[in-house]
């Protein structure tokens, strides 16, 4: 196989921990630009509680007021059933849910156990009428755990295919996994997934998301999440790069390679977009 | 060889690029905590044009105010004679001049063609009663220019050599490098100067510096620069990240065999410290 597919997440993960209020407007005039740069896939939205997340409180009017390019799916982040309300009353094209694979970071970030956070999800799973993604965080280093055992994750991502999830992708979340614990955990998740159904979500807090990536490819793994300019940070090193750039990811696998089908042209006067948004 | 330095550049190239004003304590507080890691040397002044960089105004204070541990030399940029004059009077212990190796740059940068700029470092070679590093720009991309040819960096780098430099910087200035390019221009200029006399200096725009230094490592580069909380930006696409972060490299090279003789934790201290300052 020699395609790789970005997922953009710029949109809704890159966004979502900026402090400075977007309006909803830019947003939508970011996901528009952004869906004509050849993706299948962009993440826009995400209904949770405008509580924890205030900048996604727009969530609905973004998918309202953008532009619906044919073969684009827009994807929501749903993390309940008011969450999937939300997602089908904005007609999201898919919906995400999320869990941990370490017990600190579910505890801290859905003040849940793993299972509790897996039994929260099997409602949605039943009445999503839409393609329903997996994401999973903490897959090698959670910030109140430290290193995440590969087994930790296989069983994860295991329940989240067997509930239903069309893909599941492995989110080192707070971007401080290193290529070998990557190789090591692909290894026990691809023995419970085949990596046709895997993503690789890495941060580059640490630089090291384009050397992930490539031990990534090397298990199969062919769909990666970026955000456009690198939006995104990290919230537990403040000022440190978050999401990997769209940007890096399409030029490093363009040069290994792989194709895309992404315009790179697009996508740089995207991501001048989102860094103008961030201010 | 199973050693790697990392030559500390945060507190002048790292902070040259921040808009904000900061104050000459933070500065010297930067440095005295950077001076506790096991550094040999760190760059911490500049005697450009306060005109040219408002930041670097205070390089003077900076050295005067500076604890100096034994055995770290504290450097300083010197773009003439008068730069130098001011580098000697605050005792800095290490100088450094910087050509361009794309003529586009060198206009744009220093207002001169390569031969001129190289003409005016000559004065400083003969007068400096310090060592003189020199710093080779664009190595690879020019933003003006586009590619540069790996001939006309061996050819900069010979003419720094010949000059006196002791060791010579390879920038990518822009941080747009591919591993391919850098291991051309490595070729090319290894054909002219010793390993051991060069540097690597890479900027993670494209989230490719770690990539670049495992290219450069290969061809027997054991020196790199790099800013503590990867300070600095990139003038060309701001937001963007600038100077590969120190933490970055230096877990990188340990982590593939290398050693630093840092303190991961103090650097660690550092960078949080040095991304307070941005603000």
């Amino acid at each position: 196989m020699t395609t790789v597919e970005i997922f953009e997440v710029g949109p809704r993960d890159g966004l979502q921990n900026e402090k400075a209020e977007i309006a909803t407007s830019d947003k939508i005039a970011l996901v528009d630009l952004l869906s004509t740069a050849g993706f299948k896939r962009i993440e826009v939205a995400s209904f949770v509680s405008p509580k924890w997340v205030p900048q996604m409180a727009d969530s609905a009017q973004v998918l309202e007021g953008i532009m619906r390019a044919p073969g684009v799916s827009y994807a929501a982040l749903t993390p309940n059933m008011r969450g999937l309300e939300g997602a089908i009353a904005a007609q999201a094209d898919e919906v995400a849910v999320f869990a941990s694979a370490s017990e600190g970071f579910s505890k801290a970030n859905v003040n849940a156990t793993i299972t509790e956070s897996l039994a929260r999800f099997a409602p949605i799973m039943d009445a999503a009428p839409m393609p329903v993604r997996g994401y999973v965080s903490c897959v090698a280093e959670c910030p109140y755990d430290g290193a995440t055992d590969p087994a930790d994750v296989a069983k994860v991502v295991a329940e989240l295919v067997a509930m239903g999830c069309y893909e599941v992708s492995l989110g080192d979340t707070i971007g401080r996994a290193t290529p070998e614990q990557i190789d090591a955990m692909l290894k026990a998740v691809t023995d419970v997934c085949p990596a046709e159904k895997l993503a690789g979500h890495f941060h580059d807090t640490s630089g090291r998301a384009l050397l992930n990536i490539d031990v990534a490819l090397s298990h199969g793994v062919r769909v990666f999440d970026a955000a456009v300019g690198g939006l995104g940070g990290c919230p537990y090193a403040p000022g440190a790069a978050g999401n990997v750039a769209t940007e890096a990811v399409l030029a490093h696998v363009e040069r290994t390679g792989y194709a895309t089908g992404l315009n790179a042209d697009i996508i740089a006067r995207a991501g001048q977009m989102a860094l103008a948004l961030r201010g």
